[in-house]
C-alpha cells in the first residue's frame, strides 16, 4: 500500500488485482460527470504534457470508448474498451486495453465505484477503483512502470478542476 | 482440478480466475461458429431441460448479448454482457453478468481461445476458457453451485452438434 498526495494503491502481494482510492473534496454528482463527460475527462485524464483525444466515448452499458494520448516526443499510446455497466452517479463497470505497444494487449476489468461521504459541512465523495488483470504477472507489470506516480498527478489535475468547476 | 468427460476445470485455491479446457474434434472455424453463431449456441449452451432465448448477439468487439434460460419450474435466469474482442476464429473476450437473483450481480472478464490441433488425420480444437472474478470468494462461490457438472454437460451437447454439422 502506498499513497501519493493522498491517493491510495493497495495491491497486495500475489494477487491478479489492485484498488486505487482517492477522496474528492466534491459531491459525488459532480465527480462523476468529470469521470464520464469527454470534455471534462481531458482536462484531467493523464499527466498535463499529454495531449488526449477522445476517440469514442458513448458512456452506458454496452457502449464503447477509445481515447489516446500523444507526448510531445512523438509517443503515442491509449486505452479502449466497452461499457458493460453505467450506474449515474455510483457506478462504472468496464473492460480496458493499453494499446501503443507492438504486441496486442490482453483487457482488464475495471469498476469504479462512487461513494457520498460527509465531510464537516463539504460533500466529499470516495472513489474507488478496482482493477482486475488476467494475470498477478500482468498486474505487477502494470503497476511497476510509474503508473502510483501518474494516477496520483492525475488525481491532483481532477482536484484542481472540482475546485474550479463546483 | 477435476475431469468431467474430458472437461477440465482448473482453478487454484485463493485464486480469482478458473481455466476450462476442453478438446472438441471439430475444426477450429467450426467450433468457434457453434460459439459465435445464435441458431447454433441454442442448441448446446446449458442443459437440455432448459429453453434458451437469445434477446440480442452482436457478436463483435463493442457489441452486447444478453439470453435467459426457463426451467419448466418458472425459474428463469441468463448472462448478460459486452465483448471487448472477438478475433475469428481464434479468441473472444467478453464481460458476463449472472442475471436471475435478486440482488445484482457483479461481472466477470471471460476470455475464450481456441486453439488448433492436430490429433491423428482429424482436425481439432482445443477451447480453453479463462474466468477472471471480482474476488476468491465470487469464484468459489460460482464453482461450487454445480458448474463442473453443468458444463461437462452442455460440452457432451456440442460434441454431438459438433458430429452432426461438419
Amino acid at each position: 500500500m502506498s499513497t501519493l498526495n493522498n491517493t491510495i494503491v493497495i495491491a497486495e502481494p500475489n494477487k491478479q488485482e489492485y484498488f486505487v482510492e482517492r477522496t474528492f473534496y466534491a459531491p459525488r454528482e459532480l465527480v462523476f460527470k468529470a469521470f464520464t463527460t469527454p470534455e471534462l475527462l481531458v482536462q484531467w485524464f493523464l499527466p498535463k504534457e499529454l495531449n488526449m483525444q477522445i476517440e469514442i466515448m458513448d458512456c452506458k452499458a454496452g457502449g464503447s470508448y477509445k481515447h489516446f494520448h500523444t507526448h510531445p516526443n512523438g509517443m503515442k499510446f491509449g486505452f479502449r474498451g466497452v461499457y458493460h455497466d453505467v450506474i449515474v452517479p455510483q457506478k462504472i463497470s468496464m473492460t480496458s486495453e493499453f494499446e501503443g505497444l507492438p504486441q496486442k494487449m490482453d483487457a482488464v476489468l475495471e469498476t469504479i465505484t462512487f461513494h457520498e461521504l460527509k465531510n464537516g459541512n463539504r460533500n466529499s465523495t470516495k472513489v474507488v477503483i478496482h482493477t482486475v488483470c488476467p494475470s498477478v504477472q500482468f498486474r505487477d507489470k502494470m503497476l511497476s512502470s510509474g503508473f502510483e506516480t501518474t494516477i496520483g498527478k492525475t488525481h491532483q489535475l481532477l482536484d484542481n478542476l472540482l475546485a474550479i468547476i463546483q
